[in-house]
């Protein structure tokens, strides 16, 4: 058969009368006669009509939700409802069969838990087409983003030697024969003998490599997959996950949070401008899915309405300071409804305090910034002690509704002697990170850079509310299929 | 100080007598008075001159070679030779220091092997800018040609249960405490107690899981980490890498050929026309290096017009078969010059081979298809038999001159009963693999596809000569430094 030409391109040709060649899979067979096809270029199906009367019966039966078929035809425009053009099929073949009885997917409506267990199948429904094109195009936009303002993309490494950031607990690599690992006359395990000559670990984190290469480059990005080994098995959690993680030398805090607002308001508009047929989608999905809910715990507002609003607004930046004062009086700590009662300056915020800000109070994302420093890591740049003597660390987090933080990030720790006092009080060698402290011995300057977890943006755009779901293949405590 | 301006845009500029500020790190300082300044931004360094007899000693004292400086000042016409604009300095500030005795980057010739123990550091060397501006260029190049053509970029896992081709060693995932390995009665390891449930790997490659997104999406890529346990320090090898994996859904090997030519050339050509200034620094480089070798040694091209050269001619397409006809009777086989003779249609081709035909025979890059089934994976696509019955599968593999193969590919077995019969042949369990078998079960379709080791797409076009030079943080065996 001649060249294919996608779906996508023929639903909006207006060159009526050419021949084309489609190849596709058939999503439903109604008729007799009309073969709706999807090659996944588009969300949309194109409508194919065949001649019953002069089509081989034995072919027809063939037309099962899920076959693979290649059509050639003639281009009309269609007088059903819901299409503008179809195909008038000359020429129809089989590419691959699909027993009905058993293929899993039919054209009736399958819970996301049901396709979560077929992962591999699940791309060729609607919802997952729709948020995998959104996916693809929100990175294609990070690349974009950081591509036209001068940024080098850093590729960090993978395994790795070093905890960057006691983020939590991590993975082990290694090529020991588990029933045989060499030891030690001590009895220790001997890991001059692995692969690396040393223990290592799944990175969690490109930060700390990411630094060299911006007190180098000035202005890097990494986008990359971490990992987290921690048991949660929540609707928010991963424990392979892709984060970008940009950082700029000689940027301080305020840089840093502008950086980041503007890079996420321009992700949310390159998904609105590029993805519409995909939003428009799962908006509906959306509004199907809420209806099951009661009314007080609906969104108030639609999917593209939220991305909307987050164009529309700035951020809100405020202390983490002024954030306590707000919810120590807020509502729900006065009526005892938040589970953990915001009472002291220094207490970590939990996510339902982070979504109460978010979603009542201010309406709009809101970036956290100078955190207590007991409750954030070594590399952040210690603040003057307050009017009260507390000590800050110039941190920002940026809390997004129903998703709580997608951004964290800080101004690091440039001086020298403070960053090795902090190491000092949390216990980290420093002899082993000897190379991250050259940065500070050798030219140091101010510096900050932020992590985005791909997943919680891709979460936010599409609406959906499991992590599993917008990832191909989520990798979680006990799964690892496929 | 104002906001900073990028040296890039300002030795652009034509805009004298414009206030700037400069922040960036010293390469050299001379005569009291001339300060090379680089942020990184470009490969090239600014000029800024300070009038020595107003600047305190001890300020001057510390413009040591790697110190991060802030300079404000006014652009003027360069009187100097080498440069157009220079910054007339009239506030100078210290960010970090850098002392001149412990800095290990003078501003002196450093052997790469040097620089690799400091791999932290010699970003801040030209050659390492101009290579990883290279590598920068490329990577967004490569999402820029897939999103151009409407693929989608698809996240394959990185840790897996699933052997993807057998294509080598794999470094074991876990976390079990290797101290206290779970065990269960029989004494066999108890992976259901490991994190997945399930013993995991780094992968291989995302090939198969790619597949599946191919076979619901039509076109899709993959560009990720690739991990490889093998125990080979050769100058080509890495224990992880960054591959591309386009599947294309409908692609039979000619049009599979087609694309990756397309994409090579296209990559290669974004290269010459946004790295103008990198490429020419490293021809020279490449140049100096090659005039160390004896004659008969030297490369017959510049690095310039070797990548031209591969834009301008068609790459070479010729069978298996027809490659070992040559090799049979080329001078380097009848004279016994070759370390493999070649002798029998079957054998596995070497380097030396590869290379004969790329850069004696040919002299361009060659696209060898048609291999002998017996060498290649099971997931390759058998063809009919030849006119003396000998079995071939449809690969390609793309030779590069002085990489070797740079694009391994083929047409995928799309046909269940070939597929399984192959896999029996290999014993390759099918139950374990039944998600894979699924793609060819319901809704199969010719489909092709292709992996390129980006690394080795890296070292082609800048012609480096060690693969640990075109990855930030290289990872082999005994090193996992930084």
């Amino acid at each position: 058969m001649a060249k294919r030409t996608r779906i996508k391109d023929l639903l909006n040709t207006t060159e009526f009368g050419q021949q084309v060649t489609v190849m596709g899979w058939v999503k439903t067979f109604r008729n007799n006669q009309f073969i709706s096809i999807n090659d996944g270029s588009s969300i949309n199906n194109i409508q194919a009509v065949v001649d019953f009367n002069s089509t081989d019966e034995s072919l027809l039966k063939r037309l099962t939700t899920g076959a693979a078929i290649a059509i050639e035809g003639e281009i009309i425009e269609s007088l059903g409802k819901g299409q503008r053009v179809e195909v008038k099929v000359s020429r129809l073949e089989i590419l691959g069969d699909s027993d009905a009885e058993k293929f899993p997917l039919q054209p009736k409506k399958h819970s996301l838990e049901f396709l979560r267990e077929i992962a591999h199948l699940r791309f060729r429904t609607n919802t997952f087409n729709a948020v995998f094109k959104v996916r693809h195009a929100l990175a294609y936009a990070v690349h974009k983003f950081f591509n036209d303002k001068g940024f080098v993309y850093m590729h960090t490494p993978i395994i790795t030697a070093s905890d960057a950031e006691g983020a939590g607990e991590m993975f082990r690599v290694s090529t020991f024969d588990p029933d045989n690992i060499p030891r030690n006359d001590d009895g220790t395990i001997n890991y001059k003998e692995d692969f690396f000559g040393k223990a290592t670990n799944l990175t969690v984190s490109g930060q700390l490599e990411g630094e060299l290469a911006a007190m180098a480059f000035g202005d890097i990005y990494t986008f990359g997959p971490t990992f987290r080994a921690e048991n949660s098995n929540t609707t928010r959690h991963l424990a392979e996950f892709w984060m970008i993680e940009p950082e700029m030398a000689f940027y301080d805090l305020n840089d840093n949070m502008d950086l980041a607002e503007e890079l996420l308001k321009y992700l949310i508009r390159y998904a609105i401008n590029n993805c519409s047929d995909e939003l428009e989608f799962l908006k509906s999905r959306l509004l199907e899915e809420e209806k099951q809910k009661p009314q007080n715990e609906r969104s108030e507002l639609d999917l593209l309405a939220k991305l909307n609003f987050c164009l529309d607004n700035d951020f809100e930046r405020i202390t983490y300071t002024e954030a306590i004062s707000i919810l120590r009086n807020s509502k729900p700590n006065q009526k005892k409804q938040f589970k953990y009662l915001i009472d002291e300056w220094g207490a970590d915020l939990q996510s339902e305090h982070e979504r109460y800000l978010v979603e009542k109070h201010f309406k709009k994302p809101v970036i956290l910034t100078n955190y207590p420093a007991e409750i954030k890591s070594f590399y952040m740049r210690l603040n003057e002690p307050d009017a009260e003597g507390r000590r800050t660390v110039g941190a920002m987090d940026i809390l997004f509704p129903g998703i709580g933080e997608i951004v964290g990030g800080s101004q690091r720790e440039e001086r020298l002697e403070k960053l090795e006092g902090r190491m000092a009080e949390l216990n980290i060698p420093t002899e082993e990170m000897s190379w991250f402290l050259d940065t500070r011995r050798f030219g140091s300057a101010p510096h900050s850079g932020f992590g985005l977890g791909f997943e919680r943006l891709v979460l936010f755009v599409t609406g959906m509310t499991n992590i599993r779901d917008v990832i191909p293949f989520p990798r979680t405590p006990k799964n690892a299929e496929f």
